[in-house]
C-alpha cells in the first residue's frame, strides 16, 4: 500500500446509511499502473479485431449482465436506494445500449473510410492514392456515475462506446455501489473470456480515494477520459488531463438546470396539467437526473400562478425518496437551504420528508426575472428534487435570461400553435445554450438512439462537440489517420479495395 | 490606443530585411472587441443561410483573389521571399480549397442529419421523434501562418473550413505579410458584399502585438481558434483558451520532425536516388514546411552510408533560399548551431549560404540511435532546411525510437516488397505517432482532398481528433444538437421531411 486510504471499504445502504457486507479492497497506485499497462497491452490486438468479433463481445457483456439475474438489481437497490422498477428499466437500457453499439460496430460506418484514388496523370502534379480511416485513441479511463449504477457506470454508455470504438477500458467503479460495480465487471470479464478478447481489454479499479482517479487520468497509457458527475469532479479531472505531458480529451458530463420555457398559449390552455406533469418529472428518481427540470421560465400572470399552485399542490403530496448517498443528500439539503434564505426568493412548496436518512423534502421556489438577473447564483444546480420558477416581466426579459444562461444539456419549450411564431425566435438561442431542444415533453427521459445528444456547451460538459448518450458517442474515442500510397498488403483491411466497409470515394458515397 | 505597440507597422522585404511601403495600422483592443461583436452579430444570419448561398460566397472569395492578379503574388513574394512559382501554385491551392469547400457545403453531408422517427406504440414507453443536425460553434478566431501567406493565412484552410461550417471569422493577419493579408481580406469583403452576406461575416485584425491575439482568443464571442505556427505560439493560445470562463477548442498545428524510415531493401536498391530525393524535399521552400523531413531513421551499414554520401553531396550544391522572416532565419541558425555542437552528433554536410540576410545554409546531421536515446533534445524540430539521420543498430532499436517519438504530422516508410513483412509491424506504431502515413514518397506535398489528414497527436497539434487540411477540417467547427418532437414549422429546414439533405434514418442512410 502506498496510499493514505484504507485497504478495504464497504458500501452503505442508501436508505439507512448503514454499511453493507462484504468488504471490497481499495485499489492502490500499483493497481492503477498495472491496469493501465494491461489496457495498453491489449490495445493493438483489440483495435484490429474484425468488427464482428468486437460486436459479439459487446453483446456477450449484455448477456452476462442479464445472466446475473435479480441479485444484481437487489444489490443495486440496496446501494443506490433506487426503486427496483427503475433499476429493471435501467438494466434493460444498459443491455440495449451494448446491443445498439454492437450493431453500430458491425455496420462499420464509424470507421469513416474515405478514399481519394491516385490520379497519376493529373497536371501539374499527380495525386497519390489517399485513404483515411478513424482509429481508436487508445485506452480510455471511465468513471462510474453515482446516479446510474448500471447505465452510466461499469458497463454503461461510456464503456460501451469506448469498447465499440476499439479502446480497452480502465474503469474506476463508483465507491457508492461497489457490489453492483464488481458484479458487472465480473460479467464483463466472463464475456471477454467467452468471446476470446485479449487480456487487458477491460480493467477495474475500486475505492473511494480521489488519488486513484487522479493517477488514472495522469497515467501515460490513458488516451481519453469518460466521466459523469459533479462539476467539481469533472473540472478536476479536466485540469489533470491538461497538465499531462501529453494532454488528453476529457468527456465530462457535469451539470445542468435544464430550462423549461412555458409559452403563453400553452400556459393559458394547460396550466394545471403542466404543473402536475412538471412535478412528476422533478421528483422522478429523487430528482437525481442530469436532465432534471431545475428551472422554469414563463411570463408572470394569472396562468403562471395557476401553474405554480398546481405544482405546489402536487409537490406537497410527494414523499421524499431515498437519495443515492449521504453526501449527495447533504449537498441537496444545503443547496435547498441556501435557496430558501436567498434574497428575492419565495419558497412555494415543500414535499414531505421521507423515511430514510437521505430523504430530504422536494422543494419548489419562485423568483422574479429581475431577482435572478441580480443574483445569477440562484440559477446554480441543486442536484435533487429542487426547482426554481422564474416569473419574467415579458418575453424580452425571458429571452435575455435564456441568452445569459450557462451551457445546458437540454432546453424545453411548452407551446401551442399560437406560440409558434415567438417560439421560433427562441430556437436559435436554445441551440447555442444546449445540446437537446424539446417541445412539449419533460427532459428527464434520454433515449439511447442515433439522433440523441446528451451533451451541450460548457459547463454542462467539458466538450460540446460530442454526446455521451446515443450512437454518436463512439466518435469521442476516434481520430483520423490518412494512408498515402500504401501497398495493398500494408493497408488496414477496411481500406482495401475489396472491403465491404461503407466508404466515400472522391467525396461521394460508394 | 490602449496598447503599448506602435500605431502603425510595416512589412520587411524577406530577402533584404528592409521595410516596405506602405504603413499598416495596428489593431487596438477596441478593434478586437468591435470585430468579435460584428462576427457575433452576423452569426445567426450567416449560419442559417441556404447551403448554396454560403457556397457561392466561398467561390466568390476565390474569384476575387484571382481578380487581384499578379500584384498579389508580387507582394507576397516581397514579404515572404517565397519564389513566384511556388506562390502561383499556392494561390491555385487556396482558390481550389475554397471551391472544394463550396462543393462540400452544397452536398450538406457536413450537417450530419440523423432522424429517429417517433415510435408512438413502443412498449414500455413510446419513443419521441428525434432529429439531429450539426450546427456551427460560433465566431472563429484565425491566425495567419507565416509559411503559407495564401493557403494558410487570411483566406486559407482554416478560414475556408470555418466559413464553410457556418462560422463568421475574425482573422488576425500574420504581421510578416500585411500587404498580402490586406489584399486578400479586401477580396473577401468584396466577395461578401457581392454575394449578399451579412455584415460582420469576415473581420480583420492586424499588427505584431501578441496582446491583440490574446485578447482575440479570450473574447467571449469567440467559439474556436485556428492556428498554424510554432509550438510556443500554439500552446500559449491553448492556455489562454483553457483559462476562459467558457473554455473553447484550439486547433493549433504546431510542429513535427516527420520521421522517414528507410527500410533495408529500399536502401539496398536505391540509396543514392533516395539521398538525392531526400535533399530535394528537405530544401524545398527553404525547409519551411510543417511536413519537412527532419528525421531519417535507418539501420546503419554501407547502404545507409551511401545514402548519406549522396545526400551530403546533393546538399553541398544547394544555395540557401530566402527564409520568411529575420526571426525565423535567426531561430533556424540558432537551432542548426545548437545541433552542430551537440554531443554525439556529426555534421555531414552544409549547403551554400544564400545572398540575402535570411539565407543560412542547409544542414545535414547524423547520430547513432544510442546518442538520440540519451539526448532526445536532438529530435526537436529545427524549422528550416535541417535534418538528422539516425543510424540505428538494428530494427529493434529503430522500432523503440519510433515508439518513443512525440506526436507527428507524418511518418514515412521507404520500402521494397522484401521489406513488407517488417514494414507491416511498423504501421501500428506509426498510426499512434502520426496523422498521415506515407509509403515511398516524401511528406512535403499535402493534398487538399477528402482523405487527407494534416494533423496528429500532441504536440504536432493540440487536437489529434481533426485535420487542418482537407474536407474533414469542416468538422472542427461543428457540434451536434438534437431536436425532440419539434413541430415541422420550428424545425430547421434540413431536418424537415421534405429536405434533400443527406440523412441517416434509424441509423441507416436514407
Amino acid at each position: 500500500m502506498n496510499q493514505a486510504s484504507p485497504e478495504t471499504f464497504r458500501a452503505f445502504e442508501a436508505a439507512t446509511g448503514k454499511p453493507i457486507e462484504p468488504d471490497y479492497s481499495s485499489s492502490t497506485l500499483e493497481d492503477v499502473e498495472r491496469a493501465c499497462a494491461a489496457a495498453e497491452g491489449a490495445f493493438d490486438t483489440y483495435r484490429e479485431l474484425p468488427a464482428d468479433k468486437r460486436a459479439s463481445f459487446l453483446e456477450a457483456i449484455g448477456d452476462e449482465i442479464m445472466a446475473i439475474g435479480d441479485d444484481l438489481l437487489e444489490r443495486a437497490h440496496k446501494e443506490s436506494g433506487l426503486p427496483m422498477a427503475r433499476l429493471t428499466g435501467e438494466r434493460g437500457r444498459t443491455v440495449g445500449q451494448l446491443k445498439l453499439f454492437a450493431e453500430v460496430v458491425r455496420e462499420e460506418r464509424w470507421r469513416g473510410v474515405r478514399i481519394d484514388p491516385a490520379l497519376p496523370d493529373r497536371e501539374p502534379a499527380p495525386r497519390p492514392d489517399l485513404r483515411l480511416r478513424m482509429i481508436p485513441l487508445g485506452p480510455v479511463a471511465i468513471f462510474g456515475a453515482s446516479n446510474f449504477p448500471l447505465a452510466f457506470s461499469t458497463a454503461g454508455g461510456d464503456t460501451a462506446s469506448a469498447l465499440a470504438a476499439g479502446c480497452p477500458v480502465v474503469i474506476k467503479g463508483h465507491p457508492a455501489h461497489p457490489g453492483t460495480d464488481t458484479m458487472v465487471f465480473e460479467a464483463m470479464k466472463r464475456a471477454a473470456s467467452k468471446t476470446g478478447m485479449p487480456d487487458g481489454v477491460v480493467n477495474h479499479l475500486t475505492g473511494a480515494s480521489n488519488e486513484i482517479g487522479g493517477a488514472l487520468v495522469q497515467n501515460p497509457h490513458i488516451a481519453a477520459v469518460g466521466f459523469t458527475g459533479s462539476r467539481g469532479g469533472g473540472l478536476a479531472l479536466q485540469r489533470l488531463a491538461q497538465q499531462r505531458d501529453v494532454p488528453i480529451p476529457v468527456y465530462a458530463e457535469m451539470s445542468s438546470v435544464n430550462p423549461v420555457v412555458l409559452m403563453p398559449d400553452a400556459l393559458a390552455a394547460d396550466a394545471e396539467k403542466l404543473g402536475k406533469g412538471f412535478v412528476s418529472s422533478l421528483v422522478m428518481g429523487a430528482g437525481q437526473f442530469c436532465t432534471n427540470p431545475g428551472l422554469i421560465l414563463a411570463i408572470d400572470g394569472d396562468d403562471l400562478r395557476t401553474f405554480e399552485a398546481a405544482a405546489a399542490e402536487a409537490l406537497k403530496g410527494q414523499k421524499a425518496q431515498t437519495m443515492l448517498t449521504t453526501d449527495i443528500a447533504k449537498s441537496y439539503s444545503e443547496g435547498a437551504k441556501r435557496l430558501s434564505g436567498a434574497p428575492g426568493i419565495e419558497e412555494l412548496a415543500r414535499g414531505e420528508a421521507g423515511d430514510g436518512v437521505t430523504c430530504d423534502a422536494a422543494r419548489l421556489f419562485a423568483a422574479s426575472g429581475a431577482a435572478v438577473k441580480d443574483h445569477p447564483e440562484l440559477l446554480e444546480e441543486v442536484f435533487g428534487a429542487s426547482s426554481l420558477i422564474v416569473r419574467c416581466a415579458d418575453m424580452d426579459e425571458l429571452r435575455d435570461l435564456l441568452r445569459d444562461l450557462e451551457g445546458q444539456l437540454t432546453a424545453t419549450l411548452y407551446m401551442k400553435d399560437g406560440d409558434a411564431e415567438e417560439a421560433a425566435t427562441l430556437v436559435p438561442i436554445l441551440e447555442r445554450t444546449s445540446g437537446r431542444i424539446l417541445v412539449n415533453g419533460w427532459p428527464t427521459g434520454v433515449e439511447v438512439a442515433h439522433a440523441m445528444v446528451h451533451g451541450g456547451p460548457y459547463p454542462a460538459t467539458t466538450d460540446a462537440r460530442t454526446t455521451s448518450v446515443g450512437t454518436l458517442a463512439i466518435d469521442r474515442f476516434l481520430r483520423p489517420v490518412s494512408y498515402q500510397a500504401l501497398p495493398e498488403r500494408l493497408l488496414p483491411a477496411e481500406l482495401r479495395d475489396d472491403s465491404s466497409a461503407p466508404r466515400m470515394v472522391d467525396g461521394k458515397p460508394a
